[in-house]
């Protein structure tokens, strides 16, 4: 059984991270119903709420839709049914009740097909002033079982198994379905009832509240009134906190506890609290006293719902506005951004954002895939995401922050243990913290500085006057189109480019050897090389400038290929004329981000030519640093770049998806080498930089666990068999046709990235183009893809353990809309 | 009784954020044992569990303590009572048990003094292999009410009302005690079993899990067996976890539902589950046959328990030596970090960390009052943690991370709208996010020099070709001794100092203006104004130059005193001269940190001066950068420094405290003109610069928090009436004493801050001065206070809602061991 449970749960995990794409209608009031425990009453709250809606004389709201999407004990128990059966009881007298309908079939099916409908459905009709006021309940169990246990077991003793993803697509199209119950005359309100408690597990295993969490419905809580409910209701609400649910009202049953009263201290200014009278305990009562009897607790709970819906919607009507006039947006011309262009997201599950927008006049609450990562920084799926939800409540309880110099704290030794045995392993032994990419680039240049002066004998002389040093100028050895980050000393390693302009930053004057690299690509089908003018190359063949396939690029044969001496060649040639140029300057470090340049525009750089460069630079005694902050942890389909490269660094930067894309963190990793130059007796030798949240607890926590799940083989079911590299993400057939395309003039496709580069020339191309603009528009508008260009390069990239069917969707969109794309100029 | 119930919250609030500082041993392994619910069986499973290790037939463990600290419903109930009946009847047949003592009187007592020692004590001998091993069980009741409801329902109805601190210190000291059980000849286990389910009430109001907190002991969960019980367990677990505790096994009673199962499952890989025979439902049952069929389980549990102790020592043993070799800390000189001087912080609750230390060979787990506030980060008294702890939570699992550009999302939303209601009130209108303060003071450069660029038509033409843009040199005006940040663009910012010399940053260059500033300090009792040699200062009387307050330092009625006019005429002088110097050169901003020096060396700057250095700079159309990342939020007492100096900025800085001290997180506030300065329609103009991170939600969460909870009265009690700033926190007697002290040479005390700088000469003064460090030490392993000096100047930082109790405590410490300073040379 134990077997089983384990396949059930690797099924279960499966199941939850399978994306979630259906738009949910947004104007009617929809709450889901969850219990702090099974029997406080979920289904009485849900009873009497309808009623009350129901109750009211005017028009609206027109109709209640009840949802039971799982049942068991069924048909003997039957949630819907209950309601059916006694909410009209519940109406006032005066009320004509006219049943319209009142199918009993059972609508569970474990099939994959969503049953015919079958709701249990009532109209009853009002005699207000003047007008008679029609109104309607329909009830829907959607799944069902016959034993009264929880549905994972049931699933285990009577089969019928359902999948999450099942589960979800009947909801949402239940959902949908049932805005047309107002019949356009008034509000419909939506209840989906929960089974069990808030962690009680669906029929997959899923728990209640990670089965939902796509919708993210706002929630109504039935508190527990017993004895130890105050524990159990509270311990529900950090439940369903932890999966960023809103919780409208508790609700709870008095038992002589006075569990309300601390409760509603306990809670005060986060969420209503409300009593209910105690339910009577005799099997034979029908509860129709009790229900009329809590009417105007109904009432109450009717209206914090009210009010907490319209704040929503007016909050969610406000924030493009409000954005537009606070918020200064990075990277982004304000001019440029319409009001309503601006997206308004109001959460993420997994790979998606959950996007709220106003289409044809409707609120609807979207998912997009979140194709550019969140700026490069994911790799949650959804449960990654809510087991570093926890983590992260868990280190800010245990530690908050902790200050770090000569301190050690569980999560940053662990972190540290982690980096030097994966992304350090076999040359790196410290790890020095800092928050960002940046950070972690302006420490490695320090590093490597002094590792140079340190090694070629420029600060031997310890009381050497500071003139005499200032007049050494150190510079690095870099590439065309690289972007190391936007702090000055960063941008100083970068060759000039729009980022760098006296408009950006007056101070840049990029202090670099900048070299011209090979770029390699797919056009065609076939995987090129390109060469800059500045590498003589009238002696390649056209022949050499095709690759066979992609993995042969990486592949160490090409060592003793001509083009590796053209390269060679051109290096050495460069290095040498410039350390003739001058004696005062050196270039004490070389820096590149391996096989990538990210910000750049998505070039691949011959992998040959960055292996030349740091031969030559070991040679020369020149430090080498690899700048990993895009291209770490798996964003190429391996845990580092460096493995495609094969040469390893003296030191290495990593932060974006370090934490798995949650927190910034970065690490600026070393050899000990590095370390020791920075040895003495003294402080002043020490490395001086430092941020106050260096090392904070929550980013270390979140490593810990990012690095541990992208390698584990039971949680990333995209790892190869030899667990060293990700499976084909992007679909090669349909990569080999976009870089076919007439407009496409060359695609870069490598674990989780896929670029593709549009066909334009002069002002079209380049980082300020807005040549693909309405491309994206659509995307973004009618494919629910949240692309972000780079000028004339659109990309899409996905999370270490992004399902590859998902994938296919993506890129299958792009296609599609590339192939029509017909740029206005 | 709601009105009641609100008190006694507020209470709760205030007792819980109370300081705890009592050592814990840690050799001897301790539990506390929480429900999952009430009666799932608590108590019956730490009878079991002691029983299992009494049963060792070894010498090891001798002895038992068993802690229940609040019993209801007592005598009838008396959970202490049924262990100390049932345990020895559980152990095996050829046991001689022989009771030693068997006090049963009431321990309840509401009454500060913890009473005499009252309790029941059991010793039992085996005949073992030879000798005679001896055996002891000791089971107390610490509070106890008689009626059978929650504690705090009990408190309530029979009075005797406990402050948890007194519930805290009276475990602790029984914790502390128990050592001593064993006689020196075996482990002692201890067992605390708390009050109902894990977010029970206690006394006071304060649930179970923030009760026992400051201990943070490792825990067993009782889980629920029953149905539902799924789903308590879990939440119950996450409740846990969000306040930090490492659950060590979780069990429970088998009720025929596979609860056990599923958990097992589910926990897997992160704690082991045990499940219990079903519990007799029978009141006559005694439980004797129960607990002895379910003793291979508790045998299994023992098991687990050890183990988790056994790594946990190991590991916290090995941290020192790891740390040593893995890490490398920021401003450290490794050479002068001794193996076991390195801290091992276990955890922080609110202003305190949780050190672990072998003293006199014992292990303990030792509070240090955190008084550099981690590096000037911290806010958070124990309530707000755990608010945050929860507040991460949800942020991680609504939103993960999600890209900031052109999108909206409610936490960054809200974030500015606080921002731009409280520091930025008046005068700001735009946020620009980003990851920490040197970021943060390299954006605002940026923005400040495209204003003044602006503002003087440097950047009319934009065709203007670079190499006439570049013969344009941009510096700042600023104060030496000023600190900015360790990133290059922030270095540059800032005047030569040991944090830039070549060693440090070869690319350093020091693009400014630096002036000298008037100090003010606190020396002899008496307020002092210290003018640099640069100021003509002939003129200035000795009375001029002693305040007859801090308060009158800040007074502008000083804007027409002779001081002033010293102070413009220098200021006006040295920019007209720079001016002069060069063509191409332009003071193109103004960079201050407000009112007080951080990292330059807790400097208090006359206000005056800066007030005018503000008005100077205003009338020269210089943009004027506040860098309030240390000076902001309540830091210096009121919620922005600029309240302190009477001025505005066009730009401001805030990092650090604004998260509350959890997260990073940095914003950059400005006017709509600097915002203005980067609109047109190209998308070359607007501000290029961005960090992944940008406005990430749980830091924009954390801040949302924070912000509020410091400037609401209800939260932070320190607030003075006005609510506008705080109560004074360090003692002004004791700080005048300081002052007088013969080898102190000045104290600045501001808001949260108190600094102390001693006399010395010589290589002893300055950043890498040594001179403090026996100091140090003393405080640190003697004081429990955890200080981190700038070379000879000493600080203590609280938080904002640090009670003033706890400030003086720590101040008297640092003066009683200043009194007697006599540093060795």
């Amino acid at each position: 059984m134990l077997r089983r449970l384990l396949l059930a749960h690797a099924r279960r995990r499966r199941h939850y991270s399978s994306s979630f794409s259906s738009a949910l209608p947004l104007a009617s009031p929809t709450f889901a119903v969850f219990g702090a425990n099974t029997g406080v009453g979920k289904t009485l709250v849900s009873a009497g709420l309808a009623a009350s809606l129901l109750r009211s004389p005017t028009a609206s709201p027109s109709a209640v839709l009840y949802l039971k999407p799982l049942q068991t004990g069924f048909p003997a128990d039957s949630d819907a049914g209950f309601l059916f059966r006694r909410v009209p009881a519940l109406l006032r007298p005066s009320t004509a009740a006219r049943l319209v309908a009142s199918l009993d079939t059972l609508s569970c099916s474990p099939s994959l097909e969503p049953p015919p409908p079958s709701p249990e459905e009532a109209a009853f009709s009002y005699a207000g002033e003047g007008e008679t006021v029609r109104k309607i309940l329909t009830c829907r169990t959607l799944y069902a079982w016959r034993e009264a246990v929880s549905p994972h077991l049931a699933v285990e003793r009577e089969g019928m198994a359902v999948e999450d993803a099942h589960v979800r697509s009947r909801l949402a199209a239940c959902l949908v379905e049932g805005e047309d119950l107002g019949e356009g005359e008034g509000e419909v309100w939506k209840l989906i009832e929960t089974a069990g408690g808030v962690a009680s597990p669906g029929p997959s295993g899923t728990l209640q509240c990670d089965l939902y969490r796509p919708f993210r419905l706002p929630t109504i809580l039935v508190g527990d009134g017993r004895l130890g409910g105050i524990s159990s209701t509270l311990s529900a609400y950090e439940t369903l906190l932890l999966r960023g649910y809103d919780i409208s009202a508790v609700i709870l049953e008095d038992r002589g506890l006075s569990n309300d009263m601390f409760l509603l201290s306990y809670l005060r200014n986060r969420v209503p609290v409300l009593v209910l009278p105690p339910i009577p305990e005799d099997p034979s009562d029908d509860l129709t006293d009790w229900l009329s009897e809590s009417s105007s607790v109904f009432g109450l709970l009717k209206d914090a719902l009210q009010s907490f819906h319209s704040r929503r919607i007016q909050r969610l009507n406000s924030m493009q506005r409000k954005s537009k006039d606070l918020l200064w947006w990075p990277f982004t011309q304000h001019n440029l951004v319409p009001v309503d262009s601006v997206t308004v997201i109001d959460s993420r599950c997994g790979e998606s954002f959950s996007t709220y927008k106003v289409k044809d006049n409707k609120m609807m609450m979207i998912p997009q895939f979140d194709a550019c990562a969140s700026w490069w920084t994911q790799g949650p799926d959804s449960n990654l995401q809510m087991e570093l939800a926890r983590d992260m409540g868990y280190a800010a309880g245990r530690y908050g922050h902790v200050m770090f110099p000569e301190n050690a704290h569980e999560p940053a030794l662990r972190c540290a243990e982690l980096l030097l045995g994966g992304v350090g392993k076999d040359w790196a032994s410290r790890v020095y913290y800092s928050d960002n990419g940046s950070t972690a680039i302006e420490i490695a240049l320090k590093m490597a500085f002094r590792k140079f002066s340190f090694d070629h004998g420029i600060l031997l002389d310890s009381d050497k006057s500071m003139t005499n040093e200032r007049n050494i100028q150190l510079k690095v050895l870099a590439l065309q189109g690289s972007y190391h980050g936007d702090t000055l000393g960063a941008m100083e390693a970068q060759a000039p480019s729009a980022y760098t302009s006296f408009l950006q930053q007056p101070w840049y004057s990029g202090r670099g050897l900048f070299l011209d690299p090979p770029t390699v690509f797919i056009r065609n089908e076939t995987c090129c090389l390109s060469l800059p003018q500045s590498i003589q190359h009238g002696h390649l063949s056209p022949g050499d400038k095709c690759i066979p396939s992609l993995a042969e690029v990486f592949c160490n044969t090409r060592d003793s290929s001509y083009a590796a001496d053209l390269y060679s060649t051109y290096i050495s040639q460069q290095l040498s004329e410039y350390s003739l140029s001058s004696n005062t300057e050196h270039v004490a470090a070389l820096i590149i981000e391996p096989v990538i340049q990210g910000a750049g525009g998505m070039h691949m750089i011959d992998p040959l030519f960055q292996r030349l460069l740091v031969k030559e630079c070991r040679n020369r005694k020149i430090p080498v640093i690899f700048d990993e902050v895009f291209t770490g942890f798996w964003r190429l389909g391996v845990e580092s770049a460096s493995e495609l490269l094969g040469c390893l660094p003296d030191i290495a930067c990593y932060a974006k998806l370090m934490t798995g894309g949650i927190v910034p963190l970065a690490a600026t990793v070393t050899t000990e080498g590095v370390f020791e130059a920075f040895k003495s007796d003294s402080k002043l030798t020490a490395l001086l930089h430092g941020h106050s949240y260096t090392a904070h607890a929550m980013g270390c926590s979140a490593a810990v666990k990012a690095i541990q799940w992208f390698r584990d083989p039971s949680t990333n079911l995209n790892l190869d068999l030899d667990r060293k590299r990700l499976k084909e993400l992007w679909d090669g057939t349909l990569v080999n046709q976009l870089s076919s395309l007439p407009n496409v003039s060359r695609v870069v496709s490598l674990g989780t990235l896929c670029a593709i580069e549009l066909k334009a020339e002069g002002s079209d191309a380049g980082y300020a183009s807005l040549y693909a603009r309405c491309l994206i528009q659509q995307l973004r508008e009618e494919d629910d893809l949240y692309v972000r260009p780079l000028g004339n390069v659109i990309y899409l990239m996905c999370g270490p353990c992004t399902a590859r069917d998902s994938c296919t969707e993506q890129l299958s969109k792009v296609y599609r809309r590339i192939s029509s794309f017909n740029p206005v100029h």
